[in-house]
């Protein structure tokens, strides 16, 4: 499955990276730089990269989810679906960074360390107005009601770091907006492009964010158990940064001695001790943590493949990418 | 001329404020607050205000636009576009407060400094979206292109705070993005959304660009010379952050031996004292930049009136607002 998967994304990766580039050489002078710089097409010269960017999972969806209802994943309305989804979530990358002060994205320094805050904040701008630009009519208007969320869940995200009293299902609501929202869009634009029923759109969103909901859990354990030479993190940087992750919760929810334990780590108001890392690591796996979110994030993939099910009325060989995108999610490793 | 101007406002805030309002409820809680408080709606802590907020100027333009045309002011499409431009324009603004470190809008603090920088991002991000969800199709494409051009005259602006060798074709051209661009658009969408003729719309486009020029030119005098009663900014703020406005540039470009007086002030690296804002107030003036800035905004006018003669088949009674607005815009003292 992992194979169709990564044959899907490559097909992806080459009908539309033309059309997000067209789109982005369309951007002003110094605003397109710093776009080709975070998409990771030029580096901060302008010297040309090879390629390195994301996995282009979502407009890989908005492909697949054309498919799924019968239509062309190379129709045009599609493609400019896609490169449109794509820009959205690297506005929102562009500008997390900033408000996360993160020094680094997909092993490079972030677009606001080499270009200044203002800078990377006029760049996003930019780049959401250059989706919403790109595709018209009710594509449009769901992108930019999907961008309403995604602000939402970042709000109550950087509000939940003052707090220490977040409740599992706080996260997960605000993981859903977060992430779950793109994924679900993604997947209803793909249908709304080639014309599918209102039907098939809603269901298509709800896959999208199921598996949205999967991915984030899959995030979040890569987060504290991943190998570092493949998701390009330190060890437990999520712990370190003292990052209130959905396993990280779902131990503290727990009344075990381990969650206490991991309570009082987190406490701490200074940086962990190779030894105190890797008490807190374990004390996730020991308080549920972990097992929860493996658990959950696999109950997700199997509620998105139910609303798959409902979703069309043609056959399920053409729904074979969404499948294999659904599967690949949780079986990554970075 | 002024009062019919005024009138025009208004009806405009009558006919396209509740529009405004409706489209601002519907972003999620505490994003809404934001919004609401950045509009003067509210007060920090949610208790409502009695709409103090801007003039409106741009959603008049819209209306105006619409019935120069021939159209109605109260289509709904034409009130959707003027609540949509005046969203864009507080995006706008709530991110450059947020890149110049304002601290201070429409004499309250700004969103940035009440709520956080964070929250302000978000919250701007959220109303740019807002905006493109509100119009629709070649509106809402039209729309975005226009916020990539401001942007593009914001980071031009940002980029000048550190040269010291800015020519007045540059900032005009600067001025023409960051300022203009959006008194076009505004016309334009009026014209599109009773669905004018492209040659009109294009005319009403560089209408609504000229007077955004004379607008600007006009806010850069009252910067310098404006009553601080009636302007609410401290005398001579401008100056005092070495702002390199339209008059100062017009008077640093010259050969004058006051040129040469407001350079050297303007590199001094400490504050200016009572004595030093009086002198360098004087040199603008004595340079000429008091005088080619007066001039230029009367210029504007004229040609924005022209391009108007070219907008539209119908009687000239139904232009009665924009020129009304396009005379107010050089008199107004605030």
């Amino acid at each position: 499955m992992h194979g169709a998967a990564e044959s899907a994304l490559r097909r992806t990766r080459d009908a539309v990276e033309p059309v997000l580039r067209t789109a982005v050489e369309t951007l002003p002078g110094r605003l397109r730089s710093i776009a080709a710089y975070h998409l990771g097409w030029e580096d901060a010269d302008g010297t040309a990269l090879g390629g390195i960017g994301g996995k282009l999972l979502r407009p890989g969806l908005v492909l697949a989810a054309a498919a799924a209802v019968g239509g062309s994943a190379t129709d045009p309305a599609v493609l400019r679906s896609a490169a449109a989804v794509e820009l959205a979530h690297n506005f929102t990358l562009l500008h997390d960074d900033v408000i996360d002060r993160d020094q680094t994205r997909r092993h490079r320094p972030t677009a606001w360390t080499v270009f200044g805050v203002e800078n990377a904040i006029l760049a996003g701008d930019a780049m959401l107005a250059l989706a919403l630009r790109l595709v018209g009519g009710a594509a449009a208007s769901r992108l930019a009601e999907c961008v309403i969320e995604i602000c939402d869940g970042q709000y109550e995200d950087c509000s939940f770091e003052h707090r220490d009293d977040v409740t599992l299902d706080e996260c997960l609501t605000m993981a859903g907006k977060k992430t779950g929202a793109l994924l679900g869009c993604a997947c209803a634009l793909g249908a709304l492009a080639v014309r599918a029923d209102p039907l098939a759109v809603a269901a298509l969103d709800l896959f999208g964010r199921e598996i949205g909901m999967a991915f984030q859990l899959t995030d979040d354990l890569l987060g504290i158990w991943g190998d570092p030479a493949v998701t390009g993190k330190p060890v437990g940087a999520d712990l370190t940064a003292r990052k209130k992750s959905l396993p990280v919760v779902a131990a503290l929810s727990g009344r075990s001695a381990a969650a206490g334990e991991l309570a009082r780590l987190y406490a701490l108001g200074r940086d962990f001790t190779e030894h105190e890392l890797r008490h807190a690591t374990d004390a996730v796996e020991r308080a549920g943590g972990r097992a929860w979110a493996a658990t959950e994030a696999t109950a997700r993939i199997t509620k998105a493949h139910a609303h798959l099910g409902r979703a069309s009325r043609v056959e399920l060989t053409a729904m074979h990418d969404l499948r294999a995108i659904a599967e690949m999610i949780t079986r990554r490793t970075n």
